[in-house]
């Protein structure tokens, strides 16, 4: 998160994404990690990124579902999607994913912080134009918001594959970014008589609602019925 | 969201954000609003934005906590922040808010979707160099983190202050993007024996966790203990 002016965690390094002038940290610098776990742990967990690109100047950034398989992340959308077509023409993109963990109530205003992991991933996308890789992206797709899911459902049909865009982003210009902790306030505001502390916060699922149409006696599976973020291991 | 092909939710108008070639909305376009209640809504339910500039082509977007005080919105960050410096010096940017509302879960593959609510904004910032409207930004800040914050909490000094950029974006040209709602799957898959549904998803907060060095006797105020966005009207 870019408002904060204070305290850094940061995961222990194993693997590593090597820095690159865009990606190497230039502020709060102890919070960035370019391991490679923690980076993948994060894509996995989050749900939607924000996907930035420009044009004459001008920038773009929309939400998107997306999906990790191995070192690459995979969008999809309709052929006519304004911010596929720009990356599937080799659009320099910027691509964001952001965990709110929690609220940081510090005694001053200056140092009130929020818990969140992030990744930042640079790079230029490529069309996905073979068949096979198509569909591997689509169910990654699919599994990267309900694990489970692809085995229960109609596979797309090749007239949908055709209304169909799948870019392919390589994962290796990224770092993350991570705060976690208590607030860390002035040494002299810790006498004020003032709560301090954490609200965690986390998206949390609601009873699943089924859809009108479905039949008696088709219950929710348990992918949905114990809906978490991440998805439980298989 | 951009993953979609399916069907639309939009509010009724009332009070309109006056398109522009920016935000006229070229797909789904159904799912769209102008209407400014429902982009004010939106903006002050969510927490945090994704702002985006771009620079010699390359396009930047960096999670960033906002706030709304009437048709403005503000960021603030340390002086050395690169966003907000881009901000401040006129470069056009790229702002959006996305809260993730349920999971679609269609029969087919292909109408599985997200229920959202999401706004862009595009505009140039200003840096704001009024002392009462830079105090009167940082309390809009507090107070979107948790209202009733601003009230308990040690004020900016003079010193951080200085450290602080604010930037000034007008809302006077953005739109609204809704998806609400059942899976909507092609007639002929209502037949298939598939759960489908909706798993909603919020944004909720856990337990709040004191701080060890708060003094024993000062309880977490009301807006910590039961936390929740949109906060409560005031």
């Amino acid at each position: 998160m870019d408002e904060g002016h204070d305290e850094t965690t940061a995961a222990a390094a194993s693997d590593l994404i090597a820095p690159t002038p865009r990606t190497t940290l230039r502020r709060l610098a102890g919070r960035g990690s370019y391991d490679r776990a923690v980076v993948h742990a994060i894509l996995d967990e989050a749900l939607v990124c924000h996907v930035a690109f420009a044009r004459e100047g001008q920038p773009f950034v929309v939400p998107m579902i997306y999906a990790r398989d191995g070192d690459a992340l995979y969008l999809h959308g309709s052929t006519g999607n304004r911010t596929l077509r720009a990356l599937a023409a080799g659009a320099e993109a910027c691509l964001t994913v952001t965990l709110i963990d929690g609220l940081v109530l510090a005694r001053s205003a200056f140092h009130h912080s929020v818990n969140y992991r992030s990744v930042v991933l640079y790079g230029t996308g490529t069309e996905v134009t073979d068949e096979a890789e198509r569909e591997q992206a689509i169910r990654a797709l699919i599994e990267h918001v309900a694990r489970g899911r692809w085995d229960d459902i109609r596979r797309p049909s090749g007239q949908e594959m055709l209304r169909t865009l799948v870019v392919r982003l390589p994962i290796n210009e990224a770092s993350a970014k991570l705060r976690s902790g208590p607030p860390l306030d002035d040494e002299d505001d810790y006498a004020l008589p003032i709560w301090a502390g954490v609200v965690p916060l986390r998206l949390t699922a609601g009873a699943a609602e089924k859809d009108s149409r479905v039949a008696a006696g088709i219950d929710a599976p348990a992918y949905v019925a114990r809906y978490s973020r991440p998805a439980p291991k298989p």
